[in-house]
């Protein structure tokens, strides 16, 4: 089969690698209906993350099993699943609390030795604990938005739970990717009566808007933390979704947050140094990480079933698998805000 | 009036200085019952905090009002009250949200121009927004525990708070000052089933299991990390209370923490640096500060009335405040966990 490889930065190549088999009694074998491009992968493909050339690359995936090992028991050939973003075994302390992200059995998906999520077929362990099947293949338009369920938009989702956010709140979003904007859908699904989006890009704008932010600072920095101020009287952001994870983005976080607040991180920490007088003296929290999307996922499944969510509006660009190499520049040089890779071309 | 000041490191005195007096309609005059000393009180005394000489210290107090301004509707001369560590409005936003310590006005009890609780008397700001009554005068033998709700109590149980603790959980406690053992009995009385007390010191080993202590891990470092993770099947404490402020004792709290938990911490921070790749790959929360002891009050005064909590015992040292110097000297020296002094004598 075709699968995309990373070898240098800046040089990412769709190989020919070996069709994935049953090896464990747990796994399926997933033909991907779509697969996409992460800004995480970015780090990889700039030569920011170390790169073991040859290896996958692409950890968001929604598909139809073709196969299932003898210990399968919650899917079978035939159904439509998402994939989050590492595989999980669904027994463990760790993932009976609902922090599968942090499973002790953790299996990532690509990388050095499994399939990753940006090629024809995939074969994901724990198939019981890691995919969520929809109750029948649904529509072809319904794809984008389930597969964001994999990534993206659990990860906004988490950034919310993580922050706290409440019926009524005032909500700062700092981070207009696409999971800074799934922080925005999910901040106003869960019922914030105001959402502000970070953002200067104006068709990150218009998608903030249309996921429901209130109100959208195009500036940066202090003058951001000046606008949000006084849109709150002084007294901050009840709540905060850190979806950047530059040390930049935490300073902005935590100077908008309000006495008591939580700031809901999950961009992964780059250089970062915490605040840790600054939480001390205001009663400022952080809390969030590697988002336990599976945990997510039967809820989001259903409101993007039921058309309550959309948050597939974040692919503003869809390309056959065979144009990989031109997605990622496509992501790279910020022409796309996220790029999906259909295999079937 | 007599009050303490201190000079220089190691140099504490008792002064004679200006009896206060009401100065703002929404002052009180209040006469000190008692007083104590504090371990943050200690850093001055170490030098490790800059030091105004002359400046009041000690931020610990209860007493009988003596004199109210116009405008104080909620206490009045005769009334036995607890005076939190920081004079709060009771008004801002932020009171009014429950973090009367992050109050828009909030005003210090003690230092340079502020009465202190180490003395006869105190000039007390925002009465109606600090100072919270007993329905009587109490018994004697009560005051040592409402002292400790003008501080160690209250913080205590902050740390158990923002850490999340509930009923059925692991908890453990780092720091076995007063803060500390005041947070196992927090966790106890919020119905923790196991309470993780970590202390080598005998004395407070006892208080520990008085309040509520299950288990005392006498190592330190990776020694207490491993044997927390043994008592936990390798999983972690469901929530962490972080009393000290050190950086290693956040390390070890982070390195106890469940995925999911949060780390309550109130030991004000020096030199702590936050593992945030760490808190993002396990999903490890931190949240607290500086405690709104204030908004904890009315429900802790009613359980010290009751008898149903005896922080009190924190204090295992009593002196006249004419021995103020000394009382320093025993807790410096650790040969007292907490010195509580009377200016009666």
């Amino acid at each position: 089969m075709r699968a995309t490889t990373i070898h240098a930065p800046f040089d990412v190549r769709l190989s020919e690698v070996p069709d994935p088999v049953i090896e464990q009694p747990t796994d399926a074998v997933v033909r991907i209906v779509a697969g996409c491009i992460c800004g995480s992968d970015l780090w990889s493909y700039r030569g920011e993350n170390a790169i073991t050339p040859g290896s996958r690359i692409g950890h968001e995936l929604v598909g139809i099993v073709e196969q299932t090992g003898s210990d399968v028991r919650t899917v079978r050939p035939g159904d439509f699943v998402v994939v989050p973003f590492v595989a999980s075994d669904g027994t463990c302390p760790n993932c009976r609390a609902g922090y599968q992200s942090v499973c002790q059995n953790l299996v990532g998906i690509g990388g050095r030795t499994n399939d990753g999520g940006q090629g024809e077929y995939a074969r994901i362990p724990y198939a019981d604990g890691t995919l969520v099947a929809t109750p029948e293949v649904p529509d072809d338009a319904l794809v984008p938005s389930l597969l964001t369920l994999s990534d993206v938009m659990g990860t906004g989702w988490h950034a919310a739970r993580a922050a706290g956010v409440r019926a009524g709140h005032t909500v700062v979003v700092v981070g207009d990717g696409a999971v800074g904007l799934c922080g925005v859908l999910a901040a106003a699904r869960m019922g914030a009566e105001r959402v502000v989006a970070l953002s200067r890009h104006q068709p990150r704008q218009k998608i903030a808007r249309e996921f429901g932010a209130t109100h959208v600072i195009a500036e940066r920095g202090e003058a951001a933390e000046a606008a949000v101020l006084e849109l709150t009287d002084g007294v901050g952001a009840d709540a905060v979704l850190e979806c950047v994870g530059t040390d930049q983005s935490f300073a902005t976080a935590f100077a908008v947050a309000r006495a008591g607040a939580t700031v809901g991180f999950v961009g992964i920490p780059h250089g970062v140094e915490v605040p840790i007088r600054t939480m001390f003296q205001r009663n400022v929290g952080l809390a969030g990480g590697v988002a336990p999307v599976r945990a997510y996922l039967p809820e989001l499944m259903t409101d993007v079933l039921a058309g309550a969510i959309n948050p597939g509006l974040v692919f503003d660009e869809v390309r056959p698998l065979s144009e990989v190499a031109e997605g990622y520049r496509s992501m790279h040089e910020r022409r796309a805000i996220k790029t999906l890779l259909r295999p079937g071309g």
